[in-house]
């Protein structure tokens, strides 16, 4: 694969993040070295993206606690707590956050019985090596079953295509290749020549941002419109794909993501285009039983009326409505692509089978 | 009724236009005390929307040329000529700037043999106050067109109703009223107790700064949603009816509206909702067969990545798409009003009869 732009970096015993809120103006990598670091860089969501969080929480809390000196394995697991629920308070809504800092934790305490390094020195240090390389793992992990989604993607994709994406589901909110931007990555690669077109999607405009910036930055074809020019574009006839990604995934298929999601679905099964949504298998949860079950979180009227702006773009005091997701019916999505292959209706008898 | 806001005012022989490029942050009338005055604000936007254009020509050509001294008939009309001209460049493409404008002209054509007021002063008097009773009447006319409109929308609404509206077919962009607002101004005043959904319409925002401003100042239940946000309002249940306006209708019942408008009208047709177009009668164009003969006027890319905002929201020199209209196919229309009355399908029956 040809450089790809990864969010977090870990270079020379260095760990750097990607301020995504900076972009597209700057580019700029911030050194992670302590914990307050961290915990500012995810609370500002300078890394966003679930599996971009998790893999920074997980290089981030090696990168906290391997300057700690411990006077025996217990002390060390009890210092590596601290800075554990430290971190863990910057998203508390982030999912892969937590999960993330629970397996540090759990392969640290995993270690509890490897004491033959003859002195608590010793120990110490290979204990740091070992958070070192399950980080790594968590990193790679992480990298693979993006490239497995796109792999998978692009089974369903031809040259030449042109695709419509929402939001940002790219290389920057994952370890590297994103989920939904992950085939147009590999096609690309192979000379596919897509025409992408990104939905700006507002309020805090990911698409215009991040999305458009990414794709711009390694060479695909990408236009950018507003949310509701969709329609022209797909009547125009310049759509053969919707690809986006997913937040929480229902067990009978309806799909939890970014606003504005359930709507690009709609116009996409009126207008007769396959609609792809790209979840991984962690993303799936059989314990929910519909949409209905997933609380979608309502944020701030300052992002609609006011963010961004330089001068008042709606009355002061105006109420607003701002849901930051929406649900897509399962009818809604043509096949859901994770990591282990393409999941096909019924979803409810489908989806529990790629969980095996 | 109770009193309106009217982007057009004439009152004590002095002319004022609203401002609308300075709303929602300020509500200042503009006094136009000469041609230049009129050709600015028309070419700013100051005054905006077809009917509102219209108007404020009527009464601008007048304004613009009740000080000419001429020294007969053919001089008066030679200078009232010019002005004319000077006036139909501001906007080119605005049909009804040059339709009110050449109504004027035709008022003052018809004067020629009006010759009865003893001397040349004396009819040129008589020519000034003609000229100003023609743009009043122009005036009047669309009121009474909103106003109408209104009572033929309001009858196919009930009290209480959610309703989703797209851009700014306002009071604010006609005389008064406005056209698919008009029966939400209407019902208010009859105590429906509407509650408005008003899409902010990017990229110029004229849902955000034009509609919720003027709904908001009426005291009608107004909330502000991305245009994102639409397919989530109808799923909650909370839009019983959409009601937007129209640019241009073709003798099939296609409407040309405001970019995004066939978006709402396919998700309204999805959640089981009835889209209702207002078009004048004078909007409807039966020498164009199908939406597929309009054409669509494509904007600036700066619109959509630059326009607003105070710091970069996409990345410098990326490609756009921002076409200003589409088209919403006639299928999707529940009904058009016209201030004649409401018209259903089929539309190429149909459509000629209101206009006979």
């Amino acid at each position: 694969m040809a450089s790809f732009i990864s969010p977090i970096r870990y270079e020379n015993e260095k760990m750097y993040l990607l301020d995504q809120t900076l972009l597209p103006g700057q580019e700029v990598y911030l050194e992670i070295e302590n914990k307050k670091d961290l915990w500012d860089a995810i609370y500002e969501l300078k890394v966003r993206g679930a599996p971009a969080i998790g893999v920074a929480a997980a290089y981030g809390i090696y990168v906290c606690t391997r300057d700690i000196m411990a006077v025996n394995f217990e002390d060390f697991c009890g210092k590596f707590h601290e800075v554990k629920e430290y971190l863990a308070s910057s998203r508390p809504t982030a999912v892969n956050l937590f999960w993330a800092l629970n397996r540090m934790e759990e392969k640290l305490l995993s270690l509890a019985g490897d004491r033959d390094y003859g002195s608590w020195e010793g120990e110490q240090v290979h204990i740091k090596q070992m958070l070192k390389e399950e980080a790594e793992k968590i990193y790679q992990e992480d990298v693979k079953a993006c490239y497995e989604m796109g792999r998978n993607g692009l089974s369903l994709l031809k040259p030449g295509m042109g695709i419509l994406t929402h939001c940002n589901a790219g290389t920057i909110a994952t370890a590297k290749y994103g989920t939904c931007l992950a085939p147009l990555y590999l096609g690309h690669e192979q000379g596919y020549d897509f025409k992408v077109f990104a939905d700006e999607t507002r309020p805090l405009l990911q698409g215009a941002r991040l999305t458009a910036w990414e794709l711009n930055k390694a060479g695909i074809d990408v236009t950018l419109i507003c949310d509701n020019m969709a329609s022209i574009v797909m009547k125009n006839g310049w759509i053969n794909a919707v690809v986006v990604g997913c937040d929480r995934m229902a067990a009978n298929g309806d799909g939890a993501n970014k606003i504005g999601t359930s709507g690009v679905a709609i116009l996409a099964k009126e207008y007769g285009i396959p609609f792809y949504m790209f979840v991984p298998t962690s993303t799936i949860d059989l314990n929910t039983p519909t949409g209905k079950d997933i609380h979608i979180e309502e944020r701030k009227g300052e992002e609609v009326y006011k963010m961004w702006y330089e001068k008042p773009m709606a009355p002061e005091g105006i109420k607003t409505y701002n849901p930051a997701f929406d649900v897509t019916d399962a009818r809604y999505i043509t096949a859901v692509v994770t990591e282990k292959g393409v999941v096909y209706p019924p979803y409810d008898v489908n989806l529990p089978k790629v969980l095996k």
